[in-house]
């Protein structure tokens, strides 16, 4: 395991009594939260992120939640402009379920913190392809078996560190 | 107006046929996302936030939402560690309303991006207020009229630009 790997589980793993979204109990939860909080952390992260975005580009995006503390970094590493993906679309104003930047066209890398199954990343790939915006790469922070889902789907993903789903978020 | 300003208005005043939160309809839409996804406007206004901090602050929290993209922003000029707060509880896990980092005795700088009615801003300064922490000021990046009635609550607010709110969120 890599030392920023140890590091980000050493930030992130709480020990209590914990009810997991399965329903499930367990003695150990991983907050990813901790680590997406603490700035040194979060630079060291983003920064790691920015060197995986492959040449070309354009637009960087995240789905609506923790993610988007990691891609305002990223960004502001990268100087990309910006799409946050909404689970649903907005009720009012734009009525869009992207918020940001997202142009047809736009050869985008979404960007997530951590990934267990791949869904909602999925979701958030399929909406902005709907939008005309075409997925370049996905980008885990942190791969706890989402990336072979991904993978399985058609897109090419990388990831900064690996880390064994043995605690469920 | 200051430039910053009239720059913040200028990336975010949408022009079209919009149904507003309120149910009326608008032809002019105000979206924070549009200035909150673009990084050299993103890291303006994130240090001009920052420069607002006053002398003590321990700690930085945002509602969830887009002020995640701002406060992750003014962290990585501050290192001061976030608070995310979340409009409800999470329903697993930690169960905890506040995300990251907000230790009881903590002296917090709240952050918005555009505040017109103050009344988010007032529930998760609540929220905080209930974990322990302090809120030793409140920080709207843009003040559209939630100012005062966050001062009237006996909140200390400071904001980098007055907006007069002539159209809705």
């Amino acid at each position: 395991m890599s030392d920023l790997a140890a590091r980000l589980l050493a930030a992130s793993e709480l020990r209590g009594d914990f009810v997991l979204s399965s329903g499930k109990r367990s003695n150990v939860y991983f907050d990813k939260f901790r680590f997406l909080t603490d700035p040194p952390l979060l630079r060291e992260l983003a920064s790691a992120v920015a060197g995986l975005l492959p040449v070309g580009t354009t637009h960087l995006a995240a789905p609506e939640g923790a993610a988007t503390l990691l891609v305002a970094a990223v960004a502001l590493e990268s100087r990309l402009p910006v799409a946050v993906v909404r689970k649903d679309p907005k009720p009012y104003g734009t009525m869009s379920q992207v918020e940001g930047h997202a142009p047809p066209g736009a050869i985008v890398a979404l960007i997530e913190d951590v990934s267990t199954t791949g869904h909602q990343v999925e979701r958030a790939a399929k909406v902005l392809e709907a939008e005309g915006c075409e997925i370049g790469i996905i980008l885990l922070a942190i791969d706890r078996g989402g990336g072979k889902a991904l993978r399985d789907a058609g897109y090419w993903v990388k990831s900064v560190v690996e880390i064994e789903a043995q605690t469920e978020e």
